[in-house]
């Protein structure tokens, strides 16, 4: 097993412009431009990636291209998420066949789910394949909130969930799973505007949509924080900090993908009912990305 | 267009037990009970119905097999339901074509959706349909909360938005409803331990799972609403309330099931990652029936 | 002890022109209107009353005009309300002693109280009175929570807890106390938006300042409950629903005394930091009231 | 004016064993503790202090005897707070009489305060007085909830306020601060489980009753964000969560008056309805402190 750690760079997921297809060649660029820029990890298909929005072939799709392109120069973590524990198998499998290093499962919900059914769904996908499984804490969005007691509980008692990503923006939630697991348990943040916060509380890694339009300064952070310099890491945060907090408020989809086509890569809009960054956010964010 | 109002009746969606397969022979049998036990309307694939779980071909086929089931005995309301919206106006589409009364349309979100993207995702399947459309507001599953000036807006300017069904369980919602639409926007209540005081409020109707265990008391509700008489009203709400609330609080695809085998239907357990009803729930279900 | 129900009528407390003094003249023209007026019950020194914002010999001295200018005419119900047990205690005898029929006995927080603690506080204040204790639960106002099985166990374990005022505005905290005392314990409903609800779940009355404004209408939603007209309700809910909203969302000591104000009464502003209603609030009050 | 930063020690309010009145000897000697172990300022009657229940007299005699306890030897910071801003403007005069060094000012709220009302009464307070104002935001116990948008605004607008202290534990709302007043406006954290990352961000101090327990762990957090080393303020902060969560979870009076008595010092217990911390409270605190 590959380690896990550092910047993880999320995948917007480009269509083409006739007709709303999945554009292969697009994602192979962007994949490239990652890697070169310095992330020590590719994962698509995240939230970021509108998997949610995506068909199951699409899903492949967009799978199967970046661990093809990414070519073990980094590790792929890939987003398996489905309503239902057998699409979510399906999906996990499919993975690991394609040759991901890992996969990063969130559960989703439409009616709650107890305690009890989110553990025994990992349980069913990890029984079901034998690469490791991040489990992504994102309530937000997915409707689904892991405590750190049960991701704990998790990691002790489920054989391939190894690594945690929390993106509840709840700092008090990492200092509860470092407490829990002794700091055995590697996490993840997920939520951009505390990444210095996270790693202040121990973070093993950062993962982020931001290195595709500022990955200097991403990168200036964990370096920063690899050196346990408290004072550099603050500054470089806060020089990054309005951008951070400016994707995240209008929906990554939305904003990577407006700040992908200011840099000049035509990867298209998020699929409907969600929008494209409005004229003035565009401005707004040009102005911000000039700024720094 | 056929009028719907009072007791609208909602469908579990069953399984066969080899196999995991949608169950056309039950659904029959379901709508008939339905329809002879004197519910005003039915209504397949909504929350209750896993409509969320289903592949698309299985909706498809739990909408036709209802349909002609029900025969215009009673109009028929199809949930719709999907993250993107073109899914979305297939469904519709797909309803209307199959001779759906109406379709109950419930917007769904992983990325929170602005009240733009929302009214812009009704107008687009009105536009594909000529049937009228129910307004689903139901938060806690949906993840999208539309308020009623929203829903009052699209009531107002799109043209097949004729009915909204109001789940969120604030009574104050269905008086804001009230008086922005002068009383003109029929409003059906979809959080059944409120009933009593939605009728209060005026709602035109009661969309709800309960008629599949205790038909009787639900139509003595209406009644007692249609005449006018306060106290009646409370007698029966009260008698009825106890079982609303455990269906509810215990998933209504779980306890509706299990409400149904208790009544010698095999319908299948609810989808993975949903769990049965446990033997504990199961006994204080039968109890609670007993009670009546 | 006397029976309270129905209309429970709130008074301000209002101040003299020079020097924000308590005006005894004026609480004895407001004792004798609401009187006039039709109100079932008088209840000085609530939140309506700003209470909170009275030293302890302001309080008191309300009180004792209060129940002197009443006369037994209604009965009268004094809000006893401190952060220290101890303090509570004093004003709850001096109530007794004034000759109040009964306490209205709200917990306050800065720290947060456990069940048992307020469980406590009740049990020491029933201890050192003898007239009875109506529970106060208004978590927006006070900071304490109180649940409906609390409730109900301090009425059926603690003397003189023999009334709920619930002012949380959830229907569902009615319709379980309701259960959990087999309609036993008489609630009254202290959220003015949803007074025709509360009602309907079975409501003994309505703490209310909305006579001082629109005694006519408050006493016409009691009288159609009475009859048990569902219909009639209704219609004089919907009639005066604008202003119950109004007057709760400025904040009741604000738009009270604005209303007294357009009536003629020279009451006073509210204490700061508490600021009176502007212009723009009090000509929209106006027109409200006009309307009808 | 002294500049406050670094760690400020809260003190709490001790009562004698006979008759619940305020015991100065204590206080004298929990001063010059606190002093001797290190702190960098003293701040008595906040939160922990239960200011909100004591007396205006009582109120100014802690005040007193602390203010000439400390005599200079570090700043002293004293809690202001009534729900009237006549009674806080009595309390900021008489603390700078009696000569504190800046007076920390908790906007109470019974009804709900605009930010109109907020910024007024801070305002009025500001002009009564020639002290600083240190604006405390705790929203879990006081029922106020100033945003930072707000907070930055009385900074560059009111003449007295050139602090803040920032109890509601969102380490963004400090993200906000530094901001929007481009690091001007000096951040105190008073939430204490979010220490370190409150020192991440940039706070200037550390507002905690903690040193009233372990000073040095508090004290070696400071200096190490002082040398600006990352991983020693991570090691020193983990080693004291434990002890920090255990505080605040169990209300800040009962749990720092518990620790105190461990430790032989008779301080009595906070006032009713607070109880003291339970045995089995007393037991895990015990073992807490041992552990370290």
């Amino acid at each position: 097993m590959r380690e896990v750690k550092g910047i993880v760079g999320y995948l917007i997921t480009p269509y083409t412009k006739d007709g709303n297809q999945v554009d292969e060649a697009m994602i192979e660029i962007l994949v490239d431009l990652l890697i070169k820029n310095g992330v020590h990890a590719i994962a698509p298909l995240g939230s970021t990636g509108e998997s949610a929005y995506l068909s199951l072939d699409e899903w492949a799709q967009v799978a199967e291209v970046t661990i093809k392109k990414t070519a073990g120069r980094v590790p792929t973590v890939i987003g398996v998420s489905a309503l239902t524990t057998d699409t979510t198998i399906q999906m996990a499998q499919k993975a690991e066949e394609l040759g991901a290093d890992a996969v990063m499962v969130l559960p989703l919900s439409y009616w709650k789910l107890s305690e009890n059914e989110i553990f025994d769904h990992y349980s069913r996908i990890s029984d079901s394949i034998s690469i490791p499984i991040m489990a992504y804490n994102n309530p937000a969005t997915a409707g689904v909130d892991m405590m750190p007691k049960l991701l704990v509980k998790m990691f002790n008692e489920i054989k391939n969930v190894c690594m945690v990503k929390e993106s509840s923006g709840d700092i008090q939630r990492m200092h509860e799973i470092y407490k829990l697991s002794n700091g055995n348990l590697p996490f993840f943040n997920g939520c951009n505007p505390i990444a210095l916060e996270a790693f202040a509380a121990g973070a093993a890694g950062w993962c982020t949509a931001a290195p595709n339009l500022i990955p200097d300064e991403t990168l200036q952070l964990w370096n920063a924080v690899q050196k346990g310099d408290l004072n550099e890491a603050r500054k470089v945060f806060y020089k990054q900090l309005p951008i951070l907090e400016f994707i995240l408020k209008g929906g990554l989809p939305s904003t990577i993908k407006a700040a992908l086509k200011i840099q000049g890569f035509e990867v298209g809009d998020p699929r409907l009912p969600l929008m494209p960054l409005a004229n003035e956010g565009q401005q707004e964010l040009k102005q911000l990305i000039d700024k720094l």
